[in-house]
């Protein structure tokens, strides 16, 4: 690529955020009523429920607060950053300090979860907010989360398994990996000691347990001790999620300068390219089998928004870190198929599900499980790194 | 249809049943050594792994049981119905009594879920067990476990709700229909009288409730009072869910000689086919919105085989009941689709999962939730009512 291309990319990521995907969101998302963020909306911004995610109130809190340090007019994005935290520390804490999963619109709690991802991006948010908004408040409020969280997703967790521990114990990818992004988070906003002995232990964990160098592929649950458990869900590997890792990695890389694990990252992503790419229609499967046996779970072949946005950012790290072409390439043609088919030029932002053969099955927008986080982080993630790019030496 | 035709089509359900279905699981679905079925098999057989479903073993114990009061060698079904209700009391039942969803090979408990419906299907197995086999312990069994089922999927149901209670009362049509479902059976096997009570309070309640006239459907998730929530789940409708109760109350009718019984069951079927049919691809759709909203699961627009299993009994029964060429047309509409595109000619049995244009995305033949009931059912309930016209006067 040469460097006008660089110019032109980053101009797109920038104007797609700012006037396509965040508008999107911002026009109908914000409840001035009852605080928070509705997300649940059809293609063209019809709303389809009222409920209230908790995920969301967090996410979209942690985008904006984050975009707050970059964009100006600062303070129009930190009120609505802080429209999310003031709902999400009002209406979705319980009483035992876990959080809710689902709320009504006037924040009556509706669904309490298992696990903690509620918590995790609560924490984000507030460490965001903290910082842009220069509140120490919010500072400490992500750190004390962010310690029970620990307890909650660190090695000695507490979290109630799904399955019979007492008969086979297994342990999830998805503990160690969010981990690391909240601790990313906090040490930003904080500098906080402990988030790097964190985030070193989680990637010992996942080094150690999840990746699996025989099988080329990172697992999604495996045995205490990292076996392999030759069920369905021991076989498990979504590709969109060990690209999101890949980056994580690169990312921690990036930032202390540590060469063996950008190999990591950039080894997780060649296997997740190889085994989730569809060659036949292009974009990624949703899950894959180890062992290439059929998976159980129907969506198994669906191409979803998110692991599309992970690669676009991964593909674009890994070419950054390594200054390789075929990351360009891969970039290239992961960021096409999906603006090909993802995309809405009609009404804005993203389509979430699409059959295998990249027709559309929803023309939803949000629900409880997608809203304005993978596609805005990635179009601001990949608009920042190519900035960087431009304004440094040449690669 | 000329009787030559009902002929062919009669010993077509039976072949496929006998030389079909059933050998594809009994070939490798039982568990000589532990006790107990197999489930999870790939189209042509190969096991994916050894955890035992426990609705499987209530189911296919059922299915054999049922089998066995029809179809010569008695003994040998009987042995191996037996089979799959050993293991079921020996293993999946809780201290508490309610069952396991999810037990290992060798019948150490994986998973409980909130739901009871590992118990209905186990109280299934062990009424037609027990009438089959003559065996009253069975069949006392079977009550007992029935009796218990009334209080946790009855009117003052204390099965504990996935959304908060105090905030959004819900509740959902599978309690009262299953309860149907298994009353039917316990009545055939035992005549218990309360059966029949049972029957009736849940037909008033999912008429009264689920049953929406105004929106021309049924309605999978209701308020307390039957009221319509403006959610996701809500407007959800299952239109193979409601195509099984359709048959499930024209068969009541049937056995009752209940004329507006009839005409419920054909309004639900009606209504159903018409949501439930996709008119570009064929096949019907596993959810729809009540409004034509999009939904929110996944899923929504895939063909799953069950719902056309269910479909080509209802369509068949409507028939029988009406006499009308309409629903011998839709039987015969819905059955060529499925044999087209669920048949595994090579291997034998049904796939289960496809894409909304009929092409496959899974080779799994059998999962936690794919297993030897529906398509066994089927065919044997589409023979036995095809036997009966052949010998019953003409229609």
């Amino acid at each position: 690529m040469i460097p006008g291309e660089i110019r032109v990319a980053s101009a797109k990521f920038r104007d797609d955020l700012l006037n396509d995907t965040l508008p999107f969101w911002l026009d109908r998302s914000i409840d001035r009523e009852y605080g928070g963020y509705f997300t649940a909306f059809d293609r063209d911004g019809r709303r389809l429920e009222t409920d209230k995610a908790v995920w969301f109130q967090g996410r979209f809190a942690w985008m904006l607060a984050t975009i707050a340090e970059t964009v100006e007019p600062r303070n129009y994005w930190l009120e609505r950053a802080k429209h999310g935290i003031d709902f999400l520390q009002r209406y979705c804490v319980d009483r035992d300090g876990r959080y809710f999963f689902l709320v009504t619109r006037d924040g009556q709690p509706l669904r309490k979860r298992r696990y903690v991802f509620s918590e995790c991006f609560a924490a984000m948010a507030y460490a965001a907010y903290g910082k842009s908004a220069g509140s120490e408040d919010h500072c400490q409020m992500a750190i004390e989360l962010f310690r029970d969280l620990r307890s909650h997703l660190g090695p000695n967790s507490f979290l109630e398994p799904k399955v019979n521990p007492g008969v086979r114990p297994m342990k999830s990818l998805a503990s160690p990996m969010i981990l690391i992004g909240v601790a990313q988070e906090i040490r930003k906003a904080t500098g906080l000691v402990e988030c790097t002995e964190v985030i070193e232990q989680c990637i010992d964990e996942i080094r150690t347990d999840f990746v699996k160098g025989d099988l080329a592929c990172v697992l999604e649950n495996v045995g205490k001790q990292g076996e392999v458990i030759e069920t369905f869900d021991g076989r498990l590997i979504n590709p969109g999620h060990s690209i999101e890792l890949a980056w994580f990695l690169m990312e921690e890389a990036r930032q202390r300068d540590l060469p063996e694990l950008t190999a990591l990252g950039i080894q997780i992503l060649d296997w997740s390219l190889k085994l989730g790419w569809d060659k036949q229609y292009g974009g990624l499967y949703y899950f894959r089998d180890c062992h290439g046996f059929p998976c159980a779970e129907y969506w198994h072949d669906m191409k979803f928004w998110w692991p599309h946005a992970e690669a676009i950012i991964a593909t674009l790290l890994a070419w950054r870190l390594t200054g390789e072409e075929r990351y360009w390439s891969w970039h290239h043609k992961i960021y096409s198929w999906s603006y090909q088919h993802f995309a809405d030029p009609e009404f804005g932002e993203w389509f979430g599900y699409l059959h295998r053969d990249g027709t559309l099955s929803s023309t939803i927008k949000g629900n409880q499980w997608k809203g304005p986080f993978h596609l805005p982080r990635m179009q601001f993630y990949c608009w920042q790194l190519l900035e960087e790019v431009i304004h440094a030496q040449p690669v």
